[in-house]
């Protein structure tokens, strides 16, 4: 990976550099709009519903929502990863030069959408992948990431297990570690979903959304994403801290103490460890360093919120159903939240008013199966 | 519903003039492609796929296809009814008057996307509509179809008992009735799916693709619908009729008989009466007495090719987990044919040669929930 001390700063300008580096190798993704889900999200919900909850006797909000779902189901290998994945590669060609990336080759350990977004980034570079996946990983995830030439090398599937053998593959080719997402160049690629996101909103609003002033040119009052290792979230966060006029929330899931995000900011440190089986699988792993610096940072993340596996599910339901989309569950957490959250509609009604917040919902991913599908959802 | 004898001719001029009137109400919806599905239907099948089917001991052909997937799925009430829908209700409107129409209101007797696409319409041009519904019909089509303020009417669910309610409605209300297929204009309205795709496939190539001629001006070779009661398919390849350089196909599912497009052309008469329980269930009907006229003329529909309920359900599970695109079992039966049907696969390989072919995907409609796939892919 190109050595921190010579990556840009973790600014928006930085994320309006990474652009143009990667936007041949990626999808432009689409922002789709839907009245049923604005009409569902701006109901108050049922006082029945928060029963058994931490809002139970509250009288329920009344915000008004205008959702923005930002479609990264339809990014290359099916998830924002090929951003980040395009731009650290990018990064380490343009600091080593390509000829010795392409004589090193690259490494990283990972079972999910990370492995095929570096080995399709190193495939279409003509750099050689070593990919270590835990020998327990579906077949389709495996086969996936070969289709992209990489070379696949089996592990247990703890994080020490998988640690060892990246090492031993290091030792053996000198491969340059890509990790997932505890990296500015991560961090900075990620971020431009929320610089298309903007750019795609204020297109659409041609003028007819007030703007908080020309220069900050947001027309967005929100932004949520879904945190696991905090690529995505940073990233974003970064992309929106010179524009004042508009929030960026986290979001988790609060099974097994998946909300670690939510769990650090209230203790004031980064939680350095997680152990959640989340149906929201993407989410599971601990927040990485170089996000909590700026995770952490209040004037760039203004909270983040958890749901429970039951909101996870009826919120990916309605995706699916209703948006037509085809998403992976870690994508459904943010809608949980906005639809769920007590806390978040309160805010949202307090500072909307009646005329309400326009909100950019990531859908961070589609890698999930009919078989998957069948198990959360399927009648036993 | 509209006097047959003063509707608009079937021919491509009729759809082009109707789609100035419908488009203020539907969606423009987009088009898509995916080089994994393009890969995937550009491979030769293997031969041991070809046993005890009726290609055994054949050569697997070896196509090559550019898909244009168009994603009805994403059109309002989640399929391509609501064009027709439209479309009937605004002629009937101009030729009777709109205060007519609103005086005695519209009816239909339909368990599916019909009755949400003319309740919509309905709603939308402020008329009353009069639902007939099977009353065991799914809560969720039902609440679906109230939400657009149609009164539903429940009826027991065989064909004859349905056609009473309908009958009763009509005498004690004057409603006028809009059938679900069999009627020019609902036919018309359909064909607007092929007027946009073609111009969609035109915009994409951008001069990169050969016309046939520039009168002619399509880039399709092929465009493949599900063909049920026939209101997308005759609407298609009414709008293509003068087009002669793309040919036009249906696909339907063979399960219990249902392929009663493909058997009425072998045996020179449509056949009136179906009964099957195939997974694709918007294709349970007979082809209508007008669509026929259609679908039997070979200058207008190619050919109707047919499939089995266990390709329809590998071509559903490509479409939801590659295109990322949720959609109905009948949406996915034109791919299921693209991807398994030799006859038609050969057909494609001899006439596109290497150049191939680039064909029109119809994906008629999304309404589907999480519990039916759960049903279709869960193990028990």
């Amino acid at each position: 990976m190109a050595d921190q001390k010579t990556c840009p700063p973790l600014t928006s300008d930085s994320v309006r550099a990474a652009y143009p580096l990667i936007s041949p190798y990626i999808h432009r993704t689409p922002v789709l709009r839907s009245k049923t889900l604005d009409r569902m999200a701006s109901t108050a919900q049922e006082e029945s519903a928060l029963k058994g909850t931490a809002f139970e006797g509250q009288k329920p909000a009344a915000p008004v929502f205008r959702l923005h779902f930002k479609c990264e189901n339809f990014q290359k290998i099916g998830a924002f990863k090929a951003r980040g994945a395009f731009h650290a590669m990018l990064r380490l060609c343009s600091e080593l030069g390509i000829d010795e990336v392409r004589k090193r080759g690259v490494t990283t350990h990972s079972s999910g959408n990370h492995a095929q977004a570096l080995a399709l980034a190193a495939f279409t570079l003509n750099i050689p992948a070593h990919i270590v996946m835990p020998s327990i990983s579906t077949k389709s995830k495996i086969a996936g990431t070969r289709a992209y030439n990489a070379r696949v090398i089996f592990s247990g599937s703890t994080e020490p297990e998988r640690v060892a053998v990246v090492q031993e593959v290091i030792k053996a080719t000198g491969a340059i570690l890509v990790p997932p997402y505890d990296h500015p160049d991560i961090i900075l690629g990620q971020g431009t979903v929320g610089l298309e996101l903007e750019a795609q909103v204020r297109d659409m609003a041609e003028g007819s959304a007030e703007e908080c002033s020309p220069k900050q040119g947001s027309s967005l009052d929100a932004v949520i994403t879904p945190l696991g290792g905090g690529g995505l979230l940073a990233g974003t966060a970064v992309y929106f801290s010179d524009k004042p006029c508009t929030s960026v929330f986290g979001s988790e899931p609060s099974f097994e103490g998946g909300d670690d995000g939510r769990r650090g900011l209230a203790a004031g440190s980064r939680i350095p460890e997680v152990s959640t089986l989340t149906i929201a699988d993407g989410l599971r792993t601990p927040v990485g360093e170089v996000n909590w610096t700026v995770i952490s940072d209040q004037k760039k993340v203004r909270g983040i919120f958890s749901v429970t596996e039951e909101q996870i599910k009826e919120a990916m339901k309605l995706i699916l159903e209703r948006l037509k989309l085809f998403i992976e569950p870690s994508a459904a957490v943010p809608l949980a939240v906005i639809l769920f959250d007590e806390d978040f509609r309160k805010l949202a009604e307090k500072e909307g008013k009646e005329k309400g917040w326009d909100v950019g919902v990531v859908l961070s991913g589609g890698n999930t199966s009919v078989e998957a599908i069948s198990r959360l959802y399927g009648t036993k």
